[in-house]
Formats: C-alpha cells, structure tokens, sequence
C-alpha cells in the first residue's frame, strides 16, 4: 500500500486524518499541526519529537529508522539532539521535507505503521523541555491597546507616545530566566518605593503579574550587518509559541526610568514548549490591519506581499486558577480573551526593524511580541489592565477578587487558530503558579 | 633547582621577574598579570591561554604536559577549551591554583624552563578570540557622572533621577553582537527624527558615540531563585575587561521611550580580549567612595567588608585615531583619562542587585559598568558629553575637529592599575575603527 502523497499546502485541508487516534476529532494537535519540541523520556536524555495527537514522535530513533531520505533525513538528523537550535538553523527546506514525510507517515492509512507507532511515546510519560538553547530574547510592545492602556495609566494626555506607530518598539529581555511551561514562578523580591516613602524598600512585589504574549522562535541567522529585508523575514522565524512576561509593576515603576524594565521582568519568563511552524499556520494568515488615517510605515518595514498576508489570526486566551479554585476542583477561569490581530506591528516587521541596525539574530533566538490585549473590556492581556492599574479588582466566578496575583495562583495561556475549512492548530498550554517569596539572605 | 613557593599574595610584590623578557620592565602583563584569554594559533583551533609578556602560553598543551597538579589541573583542562566559559563556571579555587601553578613555571629560576618556553606562542602568531560565550550581557549605569551629564543635556533642572542613588540602574543588552577588540563596527542605519521633520527616515547615524567602560565576566552561577548576598558577590566574578558599548545617540533620542536603548545600542559592543583575574587585581582595591550627604544603600547592597574594599582604582583612557592621523603615522590621542573610581555602584552591588529578584547569572555571562566619566573637563567617556551633546566639537591636535565619529575614526580604550610598590597591571586595548554603513538593502 502506497501512502497519499501529501498535498504542497496539506495544512491547508481539514480531511486528512491520522492513525494516531488522539490527533483526530478535537485536539489540538492533528495531522495538520505537528509541532517540534523536545523532550526527555524515560532514559532521560533530551531529544527532538514531533507533537501528533497526545503522543510525541522520537525524531532521533526516526532519524535511525531508515524512513526518510535526503532533505527530511539532515532535518530528523538536527532534531536528534537536546536542542532544537540546529534544525532551527536549517531553516524552510528541510523542515518541510521533514513535515512532509511526517505527513506520509502519521496519515491514515500509511505505510510503515507499526514500525512508527514504536517510536511514539504518549506525552503523559515524558517531560518536555525548553525546546532550544536561547541566545538573546527581545521584548517587543507591538499590542498598540496594550501600549495604549498602560501609556494612559501613565499618561492620561498622551497615551501613546509620537514613535509608537513609526517604531516596532522592543527591548532586550533576559535570556537565562526563560523556563518551558510548567516550571512555577517565583514571588521575586524588589525595591519597592511609593511617592509617599523616603526611601525605597527591598521586599516580595505586590503587584505581580502576567503578560499575555506571542512568542517566536529564530531560524537561521542573519550575519552581523546584515539587515533582513522585509519579505525575506518569514524566512528566518523557526516557529511560534505562548509567552508569559511575568512582570513586577511596583518594582518597574521606580527601576524603569530611564533605561527601561531590568528587575520587574527578569525574574522569570515562560513559554510554550511546541514550536508551532509557520506552515501549520500558513491557513491563518491575514492582510495586516492598519488604520487608514495612520502613518504608512517607512518603506523598509512595507511591501505589497506583507501588506496582503503579514497578518496572523490567532486566538489567545488567559485562564486563572486560584488555589481555592484548585482545592475545589473548579476549572479555570477565563480572564482575557484576545488575538494576533491586535498587532500593530507584524512578526516580520518586529524581525526585520530589529536586523535593520545589522544586530544579528541566531538561531534560537525568542523573540516576545509584547502583551496582546484587545480594544475591548475582558481582551486586556494583564491585571495592570484588566484592574485598571490595581483600582478595580476583577471578580471570579467563585466569589474572590483580584487585582494582581497572589501566591497559589496559576495563569495558564492558551491559543488555537481556526478558520472555516481548515484543521484548527493549538499551542498547547503556557502555564505557571505563582510560589510565595523567598525569605531573603 | 626548585622553584620559588609563590606568596599567597605574590600579585602584591612587584619584584619576582620571569624568564620570559617581554613580561618584565615596563610590560602591562608582567608575571603578576597572567590573564586568560583564548587564540587560534596556526592549527586553528581556537583553545584557552595566559598571556605573559607578549606571550601566549597554550592551556591545552599544558593540560597535557604533566607539569600541573590537582585543581591546577583541573582549571587547565577546562580552559584548553574554545572558550572559558567551563573554567569560569569552576571558580576562583582551581584558578588561584593555576594562577599559582603559573607563577611558579614562568617566575625567574623556574624549573622546567625549556618545556614551558616550548608552550609559548609569540601573540603577533595567533588570532586573539572573544574569551567567552556569551548568554547575557547586562550594561548598568554606575558611572555618576556620566548619568548626570547626559541628564544636565536631557533635563536641565534635574539631572539625575529620584532613583540613582537607590538603584544600581541597568538594562539588557544584546549579546549577540558583542565582538572582541579588533573587529570593525559598521556605522549602522536606523530610524532618524529630529523636531522639525514630520516623519522619520531610515538613515545612517550622524551622531555616532563610543563608551567607555569597564566589563565584568561572570564566573560560578547561581540558580534561578537564589539572589547573591554582596559579600559572596565577588565569588561569581570571573575576571574583568575594557567594554566599548557604541552608540547611535540620534537613534536612541527617537527610539528609547518607553522602554529603553534597543538598537542604538545592539548593532555591536567591543571587549577586550583578555580576561584579567580578580587576583590581579587585588592591590587596586579601594573603600567604597560615597559622599556623606547621599543616602546610606539598603541593607542588601551594603556591608562593612563592601564599604572597605568595594571599590577599584583602575586608570582608564579613550584615544582616538582619525583617517587622517593614521595616513600621516600620527599616534592615537587621548580625548578621555577617567577611572574605575567613579562608579556610584560597585561590582559587587551590581551583581547583587542583578541577582535580588532571583535572577540567574551564568558563566560567560558579561556585565557593563556604564560609561566611567569623570567629575572634571577631558574625562568624560563619551563624545557626546566630550561635545556638550553635539554642540562643541572637539578639537585634535593636527586641526580635525569631531562632534561625533566618522567614517575611519578608531577608538581605542585601555586601563592600567598603578600602586607604588605593586607591579602594574594592564588590560591590554579595547579598539575598532569605524566603517561606512552599507548600502541599505
């Protein structure tokens, strides 16, 4: 029996299903996705997998399998590693092939069967690791509501500020404190200092929270001075994930000026652990929505082609679970609902003005896209805004209140993309709870 | 003939002499320097060295020798590596006893003379490397006067901010693009605005900076959580060098609101190559130098042992040398003499507020002080204090004049320690000549 051979665009069609039973009806995770991430099984070594239904496919015994050839074989070969920096390196060729050997491979009735089934290991046996080895991560603050909503807490007369819609605005953030989901947060200590205090104190923040955020994984590199034009920019990103940037208000409000947030966002940031690929979302790409009375932006960060399909429509999520909600088994609650929409800037734009200095831009590399918050009530992506700066505490269902998180809390953030015709592709969850402070030395 | 036992503290006694001349009379690298650093030689494998005189002795080969014992050993091994990130992380118990181990092989009347000698590259031989990899490069802002100088061109009537003598303030930097002294830096382009335009361009910087500074390399981490008391501060310092962090102040004046330099900073920093050893440097510790009038530091970042020996007395200097003055064989001049003196905050207190919100420094990680202005007129580290932000240029002594660099200009830092009676101590230069932007593509 022969395997169908798989269409160029296969994502593109909702029919093909799998053999692998949990990848069909309503996961997250069908034929159509096939995330990369990795994962260390039960002998403990940290390997490349491929994500299918609820099942991680060893990509290092795959590459020993004799399956694949050529371009999908140097791929396989790059995943077998602990890290993913490698094949991220490879950039679009061989992650295709890869993907599209998968394809043959997962797809009902394909070849080989048995022989790949021996090489899935169900998720609920596995822990699953930070997918790369993170050289630099930047933070941009391309969710202009968010921009919008925090610049009026700040600055009721001029919420945003005159560069905000000509510059894709970002920062470096800190890359040794990234940790994959699941890894829990600590209550980071800070100098606190409100107007009325003489002096600041060192203490546990009061103000923590979350920062729902979209998150992008670095392909090849670009050299040192050489900046990345527009249109090739899709071609450095590896993949996509959920980011949280756990942030300190109380602390960043007095660290901040004038260099920007330090300590109020280093403590801790998470991710995802699947690298969506660009051709899982390939189905949800938009025009890039831009309001007519803005400024055009400068000719290095436009093109016709970006113009018509720079966009990504991705819907996000932020839940809560208090630990009385855990106590009593409630589920978690939905805090924000928003989406890639509210993207001022684009993933390219971000890549391409970052690279426009000649910075370089490694394989691995995270880039953040700064909180997605929508422009209406209960699409805010952070405490800060959803309690309009600590002034209006949200209510849960279970009757307690919140303006920022406390300790037991978890913040789990989720996405999926779905469009009408097309298999609907999930991130999987980014989650943490909130640990109390440390008693400091 | 048996080797003279090294003093616990030989770096404080100037008189033992090597056999290797080019360390003795008048070399910045005398036996009491012994800095680490890595080369590629004339196999090209790049691998760890000391650097003695205009020597470099090969770690790798002498790893291999025999010569070496026990945790001398053990540091050699690690540093015959490509880079020192694996003897950083070992500390300063294996490094002391290379450094001992060293001092005994390379002092005069040394045993073994011949099969050390044969260790010894002559550094005009080899390709001087970056020491490390780099994970995160934070820069700080330690330098009072310098913060209060760019403040005086910003805001007139409050030149430093509430925050300044709370907090070491700091900010991430980009690691990506941190290159070692020698590699050119290409003028970069980004996004220009003055008042009067009403829009943007896309331009090379006209107002492009050097900085002067003094790098820290990290040594041992410490975990994700676990803040760094000051007193185990230094423990987690594996060596310092000169750090040139370029500016393009035209870009940073547009883009820095809200969140800080991006990339008027991240198209590339310079470092020195070698890595010059606490141990070095113990003779040119200082007490802390606070003015009695600002307030005390909270209780984490002060001590008694800090306030007595915090401090570091390390000359610096910024000399240019134009296009002009290289064609007519001119030397470098001097626009800038300042010192270590002047940070506000120690190496100590930056590492341990890095760390008071349970961030986690790694080895090869790489701290900036900020730039080191001095109080007075020819010691500010920067063209643009030198030019009262571009409105004084400055004169060189063949008639040029400069507000900012040009095309051609080469910076070159260098720091030396004097004390009467200690050896002096060099780093060795921090330089880059200035190249054309590219055509944008």
């Amino acid at each position: 029996m022969t395997a169908p051979a798989p269409a160029l665009d296969f994502t593109h069609d909702p029919r093909p299903h799998s053999w692998v039973s949990s990848a069909n009806s309503s996961s997250e995770f069908p034929l159509q996705n096939l995330p990369f991430g990795v994962v260390a099984g039960v002998t403990g070594e940290p390997h490349g997998v491929v994500r299918i239904g609820d099942a991680a496919l060893d990509l290092r015994r795959l590459a020993a399998s004799g399956l694949l050839t050529d371009e999908a074989q140097e791929a396989a070969e790059a995943a077998a590693q602990g890290t993913l920096n490698t094949l991220f390196a490879l950039g679009s060729g061989p992650r295709i092939a890869l993907r599209r050997a998968l394809h043959s491979l997962l797809v009902e009735g394909a070849p080989n069967r048995d022989t790949v089934a021996g090489l899935l290991t169900p998720l609920s046996e596995v822990d699953v690791l930070l997918p790369a080895q993170i050289g630099d991560y930047t933070d941009f603050y391309v969710g202009i509501h968010h921009a919008r909503n925090i610049g009026a807490l700040l600055r009721p007369d001029e919420p945003l500020l005159p560069n905000y819609k000509w510059v894709p605005i970002g920062y470096h953030g800190r890359a040794s404190s990234v940790r994959v989901s699941g890894s829990p947060i600590t209550r980071p200590h800070g100098q606190l200092k409100n107007g009325a205090q003489a002096a600041p104190v060192l203490a546990p923040t009061r103000r923590l929270d979350f920062e729902l955020e979209l998150g992008v994984w670095i392909g090849p590199e670009n050299q040192l001075g050489a900046p990345v034009p527009l249109d090739d920019a899709e071609s450095h990103v590896a993949g996509y994930c959920l980011l949280n940037d756990w942030s300190a208000r109380d602390v960043q409000a007095w660290e901040y000026q004038p260099l920007g947030p330090f300590l109020a966002k280093s403590f801790g940031t998470t991710v995802s652990p699947w690298v969506i690929t660009p051709e899982a979302l390939a189905p949800f790409r938009i025009p890039v929505d831009r309001p007519v009375d803005d400024p055009a932006p400068l000719p290095y960060l436009d093109s016709s082609r970006h113009r018509s399909s720079g966009g990504l429509d991705i819907d996000l999520q932020a839940l809560i679970i208090t630990a009385q909600m855990r106590r009593h088994g409630e589920p978690p609650h939905v805090i924000s609902r928003s989406s890639s929409r509210h993207m001022y800037w684009s993933v390219a734009q971000m890549l391409t003005h970052h690279t426009s200095n000649g910075c370089d831009l490694r394989p691995g590399d995270l880039l953040g896209s700064g909180t997605l918050s929508g422009p209406t009530a209960g699409s805010e992506g952070s405490l800060m805004e959803l309690s309009h700066g600590g002034k209006v505490p949200i209510t849960l269902p279970n009757g307690e209140t919140r303006t920022f998180l406390e300790d037991g809390d978890e913040i789990v953030l989720t996405a999926s993309a779905h469009r009408p015709g097309a298999a609907t592709i999930g991130f999987g969850e980014c989650v943490a709870a909130v640990r109390p402070a440390i008693t400091y030395p």
